[in-house]
């Protein structure tokens, strides 16, 4: 008998099927047991009679949360009045005639059978293949999945060529405290905190890349937004004609990802109380200078001249546009050249800005890009004022002798987007198996070894 | 005016149109100057004629290999007899009257204009930059791209669900020696083997998962087979009959993954003089014993009783069937349970032989996989006789106390299957950045620093 899963049961209405899955909910009422067995596709409601099956009646009687069953029954409409538009399968139950253990669960040590899932983050974590199995847990990788793929998508549609970017690192670019190092045979290499040179080396080859790759940050807090694994999603564009095409490929990823999560993941949205950020057919941009100018105008902190927006300014300009126009989105470029990383672009009419570009949402920055520098004696002038070394990069800097195009690219993280576009409030939540300084799956308090 | 890519100059003959690109090769005849441009679509031929622009023609003749041009010109079609039909562009050329330098070249330390790149691998990675510029080297990885979207396109249309694997791992599972070692803040944690454990936790919540995704292994040898940082494609199925059910998945997957290498990838394919590997409609399948028996009496080499096949036997064993059969793959089941780890599920029948199978293809194991052991009793007793510490496993032990349906998957890794569908001859060739035990972008040996 071939398995039917419970959200395909409303296709089988009056026939005797199987379906397999775990006990999500019991419930007793008088003599008959009602079951919520759950797959991967939803929710089912079955019923063990014991006029029905006695057999079946009595096996459920010992069934609890999280055993794995297969069930044989009889898929019927459910009466009007007792219909449950929150289950995929909410109009039909089954009446069970057979049922049969895959695999017992022990108790669990928290309820995972209700909406919500009322257990503090450490102790989510602590419990994660418990935890993973809460439909609003599931949503938010589900969602997650969405946004990368969709990543992939657009970014394929526009020509972009998907490669690998290697997470063992030879060198550190820029400054080296905040990386992890590795003991690799009789040398020592770092993890990667970001794809940027390879990524421009492969596009200097294949003009349009793009990556989803992990990246490591050593830094030693442990903020709701910080992770030490993350995934980063880069990419990077030759043949642009000014930044503000980068921007625009910025955009429209970010835009495509937002539809299509509108689009493939409602159930997910809804269960989560999420709703998406608005954005307009053109986002707002202004430079750092028109953003600090505006946050002095409206809140009368003056934060003109300052070399970066801290957070407040985030949150205070997200509003102000917000206010003005309706988006939830604003773009910020032109930061001080020398604030910034050896290869962005300076404003040729302006050199002490740059052509960098980030974009911010609801208060908090989600994407960082813009144009890099792309002749190599430019690029080398940039080494030296920024004084790194050149011999930790010569890979890098020798792809720029062999005649590079015009060029920009940008990145942001998947976790940090999955957890603004849902509200989450901690960034562990967004990521499946969250490392951070006080945990890698379990606390690292908890553990006796050290270096 | 719009930039048009070379592979679709053929729709606008007649037309003035710009292009953008690299000089790829430079022939001179008499006053005429031709050149190649390419850009990621493929190559155009550009003509610099002096009686159509002198201006145009005096800066072709500074150029060279490399340099990064924009061209305005018209598109002719050729004569007959100089159509070439090796080049996507073949039956026009550009007639240029505008062009402009983008970015000029150093000259090159090798020429990268012939259809072989005729270099030393280790040359051709000391320049990576230059050498991924190459279109054959371009197809190697055009195909490797194919090969991971194909993965991931036919497991999603099976219902898998992708989910993060993470690469910092807190301890070793199997033995310690192979492993990098990572200073995480005050502890020590390790890069991630195999995402062996995560998927199967992932899986015992989401049904059927798979992730791609790095694996490291410290493995010190230099082999033309072994990388020190792998793309490893995994997939993990729950409520599988039998091992038969996680056969016929991989089967499936590697039929879709060489249908679409062979549909998208024909020039790339033609580049190379690959030819893919013959798969029939249901692959031979035979368990170690039978392959045992059957090298025995082909080649009188009495492996029988041995516990693993040896590269001789991977060699014997594909030789044999492909005449036998006309297949290039072979399935091998029923290993010699203690050989393997511990969560393999052994054989009920006959417990000393496990349910793990591998697929070898021309001479090569190509993937393995198998099912695993859901019980957590049964878990934990293999734990007890493999000697391991359930103490830097209790995350992933933990999650099979709560209800673990029978299950299994399979893993294979991406550079590997790269180069065998190929018939590269070092696994390097296969991977962008190749790390080893010898180098991690640059020789390690040229460096000065150590641990």
């Amino acid at each position: 008998m071939q398995r039917i899963l419970n959200k395909d049961t409303v296709s089988h209405k009056g026939e005797k099927i199987l379906v397999k899955g775990w006990v999500y909910v019991r419930r007793d009422h008088g003599k008959l047991i009602f079951i919520d067995i759950r797959d991967r596709s939803g929710l089912l409601q079955v019923v063990f009679n014991p006029k029905v099956s006695a057999d079946a009646h009595k096996v459920a009687s010992d069934l609890r949360s999280e055993d794995v069953i297969e069930v044989i029954g009889k898929i019927n409409e459910r009466p009007e009045k007792l219909v449950n538009l929150k289950m995929g399968s909410g109009t039909v139950e089954m009446e069970a005639t057979e049922v049969k253990i895959l695999a017992k669960s022990a108790p669990l040590p928290f309820d995972i059978g209700k909406e919500t899932l009322d257990v503090e983050l450490p102790i989510q974590l602590d419990h994660r293949a418990i935890t993973l199995r809460h439909p609003r847990v599931q949503a938010i990788f589900k969602i997650q999945s969405v946004i990368i793929d969709s990543f992939r998508e657009y970014l394929k549609s526009q020509d972009f060529f998907e490669f690998q970017a290697p997470s063992i690192t030879p060198a550190v670019a820029e400054g080296g405290s905040e990386v992890f190092q590795i003991g690799y045979f009789d040398y020592k290499a770092f993890l990667s905190q970001s794809p940027q040179l390879y990524k421009q080396i492969a596009m200097s080859a294949f003009e349009r890349v793009f990556s989803v790759n992990k990246i490591f940050r050593a830094e030693p807090s442990s903020t709701t937004r910080h992770l030490t694994e993350i995934v980063s999603l880069d990419a990077e564009m030759a043949f642009i004609q000014s930044w503000t095409d980068v921007k625009d490929m910025a955009e429209n990823v970010v835009r495509f990802i937002l539809r299509r999560v509108e689009k493939m993941c409602k159930p997910e949205l809804e269960l989560l109380k999420a709703s998406l950020p608005a954005m307009l057919l053109k986002t707002p941009t202004l430079s750092l200078t028109e953003v600090q100018q505006k946050i002095y105008e409206h809140s009368k902190r003056d934060v003109r001249g300052q070399k970066d927006l801290n957070p407040e300014d985030e949150r205070t300009i997200c509003e102000i546009i917000f206010k003005e126009t309706g988006s939830d989105f604003v773009f910020v470029y032109g930061y001080p050249t020398k604030q910034k990383p050896f290869y962005v672009y300076p404003n040729p009419k302006n050199p002490e800005f740059n052509e960098g570009v980030d974009l911010l949402c609801r208060g908090v920055e989600w994407l960082s890009g813009g144009r890099r520098i792309n002749d190599y004696n430019q690029l080398m002038k940039h080494v030296k004022e920024w004084k790194m070394d050149p011999e930790k990069i010569s890979m890098f800097l020798d792809a720029f002798k062999y005649g590079v195009p015009p060029e920009g690219g940008f990145a942001f993280g998947a976790e940090r987007m999955t957890m603004q576009i849902l509200g989450l409030k901690n960034i562990r939540e967004a990521c499946m198996f969250p490392r951070d300084m006080d945990r890698i799956d379990k606390r690292l308090s908890l553990e006796k070894e050290d270096v």
